[in-house]
């Protein structure tokens, strides 16, 4: 799996800052544009967007996108993946693209096992085969495909803004999540990191974000659950 | 391919009228709901909604939601499905799901040519066999199923509103759409007009709502390109 | 304000739980749906879809939507309404429906006081007057709207899925929002209510969802913050 | 009305090249940005992504977003704006900034009449004035905006992608649209240009970009509407 930072939105703090600010203030969008984008607001930009993320006013966080490019994951990840609704997607299709140019994904699971891995490995040659077979029988790519299984790798890009992102991470780094959506989860995140350290300072999964788990009995026990928390508080101040 | 109807909103055509009437009306929205249910209102309902369609005006149509349960389709179909982000899904999981329940979709290409179907089918249980050998060594579910194929069958349940429809089937329903699913858009679509005859009148493939095609050099022919059309009319009246 | 439920999808309570049980099961979409059909399953159908709530697996919750009319209500309202975007709405429109129809509504803090209710009152007939007079010396409705004032009542359309409707109260019924648009939200949750009292048992504001308030330094006091509750808690377990 | 863009995404070209390339190439998505940042490469991808655009292969798109400062725009436009869903969104609050900062907007049908407009400004004071008593006299600010008529300016910023900027210009520059929200349309349309000509090259109006109306008996007549166009054509090829 290789994951690249494609492309961004332009000044990324100002542009949050400058957008949450807009909501409270009387001052013109461009006015407050400007101001946020002086060398000297950005140690401020910074804590109000922490400040903005902490109380869950979230909606400003949307104006900036990430676009990331994601090569040689598993179609098991990509169809994981494309079920998060609020983003752009852009894959390579087995329909037009020809077979014999993937690769596979190997579980660390098999990886571990060397009799599985290599009972694995011939499997996956053997289904590459069986690929180029109907090919070549004049069967379409669109349906000789159907061999193909879930290990195959795909390339795919992806647009999320931050908000979506922040959301991805909450449920995708959790140790709930498959290992390999996991792993680009984090990749992504660390990424994100090196581009913005503030905005995504504390970013993570649900539990790394709110400091308690919403796993209930499947809970991997890092934080304690909501309900282990609230035991003592059950009752309402008023 | 099984596709059942398991839902969809109440009162169809009275709803969308009601609901296109209050942007024109002084009336309330109740008056007016109760005035679309009357029973000699419902053929002026239909050509109401019927010159909505034609007008474009195609937001009261998202007022009214159909959902279809769908089994028996390859991984392959509802990785394409899934990329409809307008619409709700909920799809047996290969993370939990034992892989001993699932079956194989065997595209018509295959199945023509009796030797290539033989060895497809054989080649089905081998990958059937592995997934249960990994089982059976330990390896979780969500790693064995890397060996499952994308012919491996799922079932899933799925809800888009009418204007979500109409663009599936404006898509899908056309000659370019893979097999699998343009089979699936004309299985929803037959299941739409037995419900509503009239709200789904003349729906389809793009060209068959609109008597055009736009897939330019990749048009099959059956209707004439918007250029080829236009080629007379280029220059604006005014 | 006037609420009324103009439709919603059918079988509420076995759809859900078809849905949901379709990711676990290896059953067809429809033999789930016929088990969740029968009578001797509502009582479990309830318990499950409560659990499914509790461990925030509210995907299935998306399969059924509610379509309500309200009339009368401010274009204040409106405004703050159709931000949600997911949900689809029908409203009345200032540039076809002419201005005379239209009726105002009256903040409570504004009726207690009766010197000011009088003067209110007084400049909501100036802007009618006014808006007549545009009208009436040619100027098109869509331009004389500009005097109305944000009172001025409007009537829309709406639908949301009960996902949305969970989050739509989460924070419209909390005391933080405007009076207009919480008065709105109890009363969608009442009619929900009525029509699945379990389904919708214990929503309302997130607070009374989730036992805790995340509006920081701004919290009415009703619950603890979420800070207050875990200072004691501060480290993981592990 | 002032309009400002304050960010994009950067390496526009490049990356919605990349993007569609990814579709139908077995190169990485990180070989196939590279090779789409090349200089030599660039006009080849505008003539690429014109021929995208052309074949309504839109999602590519996606992946490029503006954001625009819109400042002194009345609150009709901006609840006419905030209805394009697939959008992000800050907008100055009434509930908190003061109306004595507000401005107001007239109309030109208004301003051509010099007795209208004088009785036009009159009562706009009044209201500024109506809404300071109601202020003056405790009650809070979100109550006193009830008498705000839709001439108050309010500042937004919104931020879209490529594809759900072509869908707004479409329905919005075409002169069905009320004539503030077109001159909006317009002036993003102006800005976008300039930073990528090629990208937004025969933009506008849904006629401008199809060369032909849908509007049916509303049409302007600037272009046929496609029932005149296919009358000619009326039967399909096959």
């Amino acid at each position: 799996m290789q994951v690249t930072l494609l492309s961004h939105t332009k000044d990324i703090e100002s542009l949050i800052a400058a957008a949450a600010r807009t909501c409270y203030s009387p001052k013109t969008t461009e006015e407050i544009h400007e101001m946020m984008s002086l060398e000297n607001n950005k140690e401020e930009n910074l804590k109000f967007i922490q400040r903005l993320r902490d109380m869950g006013h979230e909606s400003p966080l949307e104006h900036v996108s990430f676009t990331f490019g994601i090569d040689g994951v598993s179609r098991s990840l990509t169809h994981q993946l494309v079920r998060h609704r609020v983003a752009s997607y852009s894959q390579q299709s087995q329909r037009y693209v020809t077979g014999d140019k993937f690769n596979f994904v190997t579980p660390h699971t098999i990886q571990e096992k060397t009799n599985l891995q290599l009972a694995y490995s011939k499997f996956l040659m053997q289904s590459m085969e069986m690929y180029e077979a109907l090919v070549a029988n004049g069967i379409p790519k669109e349906d000789a495909r159907y061999v193909l299984p879930n290990a195959t790798t795909s390339n795919i890009v992806v647009t999320m803004n931050v908000r979506e992102l922040l959301h991805f991470f909450s449920v995708r780094c959790c140790t709930r999540a498959q290992w390999e959506i996991r792993e680009l989860a984090w990749k992504m995140l660390d990424i994100c990191k090196q581009v913005s350290p503030t905005l995504f300072n504390g970013c993570g999964a649900f539990c790394d974000q709110h400091k308690y788990c919403k796993e209930g009995n499947m809970s991997c026990g890092k934080y304690p659950t909501l309900a282990d928390v609230l035991v003592k508080e059950e009752t309402p101040n008023v």
